[in-house]
């Protein structure tokens, strides 16, 4: 049974949601499989590029925050499925080893207005590295079902 | 050396990405990594569930559009990166062995105002399910070298 419901979820909350590190091996398997760009998969080629080195795949970091989300929030509430992201934004490179800190606040909530179920959540989620410098974040609309439904 | 320029990227291009395919162990697979709700790797919980069955992650259904993306267009572009992606929707399920066609336009291309080696080329890629339904679509903005730079 889920412990959050849409009625739980009110705008300015902020979660916590942990922490992930992409390793050199992780960063490329991943591009590899999904984003096979020399920044991502070929060592040499990202050391002699603008990045200086190799760089994870946009798709990963954001998929590493999503890891976070669920673990963090969605496996726990009455989650009904996704609208969509805006704003998804890679600021800073993610590299191998660095330790990146997520966080998730709650933007905004509004009742479906076509079924009385269920609620959308608005809801910014932002990783931050060491240095405290953003790499990544996104704007992600939820679905969650109400307490009574 | 690549052979797409800023300069060859124009408003109202379409190319044909190709397709992709998610089988049920690839679904699974990406999910207990980044998405691990039980819609996407728990057989009897999805078909419980609204969906009827397993589908993939949407993190996974971007990801499978962003290695055709790199594929059929970025690989052979002078890429400087991307600064993020808006719009990003999942508007219909993606189940296992489905082929989901994806095709890229270009919207619109803007001369960088502070760089004069490159510009940036908003683009959406969609793909689009065998019965010709929308199942993902993106607008991404992409930072493409110029020919001459």
């Amino acid at each position: 049974m889920p412990s959050l419901y849409f009625e739980d979820l009110d705008e300015g909350q902020t979660r916590e949601l942990g922490t992930f590190t992409l390793s050199r091996d992780e960063i490329m398997e991943f591009a590899g499989r999904f984003d096979p760009q020399p920044i991502h998969v070929d060592e040499e080629a990202a050391e002699a590029s603008v990045f200086g080195g190799l760089i994870a795949s946009g798709w990963h970091t954001a998929s590493a925050c999503m890891r976070l989300i669920v673990d963090g929030l969605l496996i726990d509430a009455a989650s009904m499925g996704a609208i969509g992201v805006d704003e998804l934004r890679w600021t800073a490179p993610v590299r191998p080893g660095q330790t990146i800190t997520v966080r998730n606040e709650v933007l905004e909530t509004r009742e479906s207005e076509s079924r009385d179920d269920r609620g959308y959540v608005r809801n910014r989620t932002v990783g931050v590295n060491e240095e405290g410098e953003e790499v990544v974040s996104m704007v992600g609309v939820n679905i969650i079902g109400k307490r009574d439904a």
